[in-house]
């Protein structure tokens, strides 16, 4: 199983081309988020914002959106039960996450169906969490035309794949990510996170144990869409966004027992400017 | 076509009389924000506060309030659906901003129109984002007796202007202004944003592609009501507001790959006053 | 007209005992805030739980709770609306701040009343804001059994007194004091601020323009509150009090342009044990 | 009465096990907050969360999720009104912290008794303030299959014990915990507070009385959830959480006249860090 090298932070988060515009860097759309579970939708879309994206717009129910205007005022909101918007949203943005605190109604259930259904092959769909559970729970077929990046932690993939965590090994997830979409990206959350796409396996060295705490998870799914909003659906995308989660964890560990997302996020700017700029300097 | 030397924050951003008081730093009336686009709101008015502005209220939707209170707690709220606290609060304030996150209803539209026919000659109307959407789609006159500051980035421009991106050069720009409005002064915001006042032209050369991020033009709105309800309307004035804002951002981009809108106002009062100190300190 | 000394500070902000309470510290009721004003609700009583009030309760209405609980945990709340709760809670705290973001309606007027009819000798009660604009325009007399601390501005000192404000020297506001209450203090907020205390006259020659912003009031309404709960009604405490506001403000003065009334009140702790600890240490 | 040691907080507080998850480090249930009250559910909450509890969830009054949501997006919320969902989250927790801020409602006095009557034998039940004057007042009685923690204030330890504050000596309060419940442990808030298990009693040396404020009893209990949670029940853990609480306050009141609960539980994770680190290293 290969390494991914640091050097993967340089090469992907490149310097902005100084004749560049908010369009340029991604229309997200993140469905996230219920009556139990709103904080997950802050923090995905909060991580998404910190991580450069051009536009960030929340799908959630109404009730939330005063905790998101309040902690994103750089966001956007619309509610995900209003059919039209959300179809409209579904168009419009070139990057869909999809699960973050979204529960298991039978809302939600809809939800990713109508995602999977509607996407198209130019989109990317991150499916997390709640998705996840709804499409291992209710057999939901993992069809769409748009590229898929799935992120389960190992309960879950336990799930989606039947196969028991001691059973997780390369080999077997390989084969199960084949049966349930020989297309689509697996980013596996564990101690060392591993990546499967086409047959191809990455591992992440980083990480600690600091970030076993509610919503780190979240966190990575807004990171995930960010980067692909910006730097474009690719292996080195996704290595790149699940290392640098895992890589500043790692440096706020030094000083923090728990690392909070909230804290983890706030500091996304300052670590993306420092791998950036190891590229040249364009401010003149 | 000019360029704006540093100069200008110098002599635009004055030591304040030790004996003065908020009614002498502008009354803003910010009317901003709808269900989906609140986050709008907050960042346009938070500016407005940062910047200095004696007293802002934020017209918006009720359901906004918590969220402004939260945020902003030295702003006041009204309801901009409410007919007669509007036209009072159209009176009564001496800078008036228009547009963020409003939304392009039948509600957003009336706002727009009874702004430019209740304004009066001593105010100022900055027209922004929905605003000019409403203006260029519903064809509504830009007819008023206010002084009138539009600030679009090049894509409101063209539907203002039916000038296309290609073609928005700078004797197009002119002519064009002149046709809407003789009197109006333009912003346009862009790569090196430019400033249009009466067949003058002036060019920033600070700003940089961090601040492609959604909120950013949201922000100098608030910067330019609060610069124009402490400093006056004139075209220094407009240049000042304009030029801080992206000389913050060049600031913050050194060590952040994307300038979250809400840090740039965060940072408002410090940059405010190390320019207005280098004319000299009025602390004993 | 004798000038305040910095040395009140250290004289009035006493170490406390090792062996206390919350309770030892006041139980202080911030009646504030309506729906167009909610932020004064806030800085008020997050002036005063800074400041050291040992229990802060907001008097206001419950559509703010929301806001307020995010803003400040530390605080209760509950609805003045409500005259059964209202009247309880004027029965059990030491400190009543009335008028912050109160407005002049009806039921706000009905809350001056009930607090000037409701509170006791060994209770104070701070009016201010709209508390001040209601009992001038309303003739509502002055007539209570608590000691009282007014804190107008000279335009609401015109109003109560009607001096003028070229008309509001030394001996006019003495006398004006007097017949409006012959035992209240008077806090007149101006460059220089003046207090105003049987026959005495005290002045701060503290203070700047960048303090000229919305809510500046309320925040020392909250540190008045605060420290009348901690350190007992006597004039030294108000001078105490109304220095400590205009102290911390110059300091920031020397970095922002504009002093943000929140940032004032998160510097609180840190300026009072400042001045505490040139008293000596009481940590072993 | 044997002093504790600051030791016990290295002692307790180890290094995480590289490969661990969220859900090795405990789920808490915080029972708290209602209309009036909906500060002290933020604050101990937030206090669970900072501390590392690896998913904690907020049991109040569906009015109060947006305040949770916006200031601590890492926790999920139930409504306790809802008895299927409280059932199911008492089933599905390992720590339950009840009382703060809950009231004195006949709904609260509901949920205490459920939780008394449904917890079992490896859970432990925090019970804080409210919670212990219902206990008190409506002679609930302490009967229960799970480990019980019980932190009252002097006052509060007087209404459960019936001991005046001046008969709350060693003896005395061994006797009275005895009759309440033989196997609860006691924490009881004062000047140098005390632990009381099994016949043991220990105290603490820190502590001022800067933190004599509201909310800052509500901190101690989501920080002795998060640590039982982690840690496991056991008096080590109980004091080391005790005395965290007070030493963090004891550094923070060096520089603070008064120690907001909220500037406290952000530097929870430095500090622990600090004690953990003294163990040796797990970073590479």
């Amino acid at each position: 199983m290969e390494k991914i090298n640091k050097n993967i932070l340089n090469q992907v988060i490149t310097l902005r081309n100084p004749v560049s515009y908010k369009g340029n860097y991604g229309k997200i759309l993140i469905i996230a988020g219920s009556t139990h579970f709103g904080g997950a939708a802050i923090l995905c879309s909060s991580a998404a914002v910190a991580s450069g994206a051009g536009l960030v717009t929340v799908a959630t129910v109404p009730e939330k959106f005063t905790a998101i205007n309040t902690r994103i005022p750089e966001a956007m909101t619309i509610d995900y039960q209003n059919k039209n918007d959300l179809l409209e949203a579904i168009q419009n943005n070139t990057v869909i996450a999809i699960g973050p605190g979204l529960g298991i109604s039978s809302v939600a259930k809809g939800l990713v169906k109508v995602v999977l259904k509607e996407a198209t092959k130019n989109q990317t769909v991150i499916i997390d969490a709640s998705a996840l559970t709804l499409i291992a729970e209710e057999k939901i077929p993992l069809t769409t035309n748009a590229k898929i990046i799935m992120t389960p932690h190992q309960g879950e993939w336990e799930r989606l794949s039947t196969l028991k965590i001691h059973e997780q090994n390369e080999l077997n997830n390989i084969d199960e990510l084949h049966k349930l979409n020989p297309k689509a990206a697996l980013v596996l959350k564990k101690h060392h996170s591993e990546i499967y796409y086409q047959g191809k396996v990455l591992q992440i060295t980083a990480g600690n144990a600091g970030m076993a705490t509610g919503g780190m998870g979240d966190t990575l799914t807004g990171i995930m869409a960010g980067f692909i909003g910006q730097f474009g659906f690719s292996i080195e995308t996704i290595s790149a966004a699940l290392l640098i989660h895992s890589y500043i964890a790692d440096k706020l560990n030094k000083k923090h027992y728990v690392i909070l997302p909230s804290l983890l996020i706030e500091k996304l700017p300052k670590y993306m400017a420092s791998f950036s700029y190891e590229n040249g300097h364009y401010l003149s």
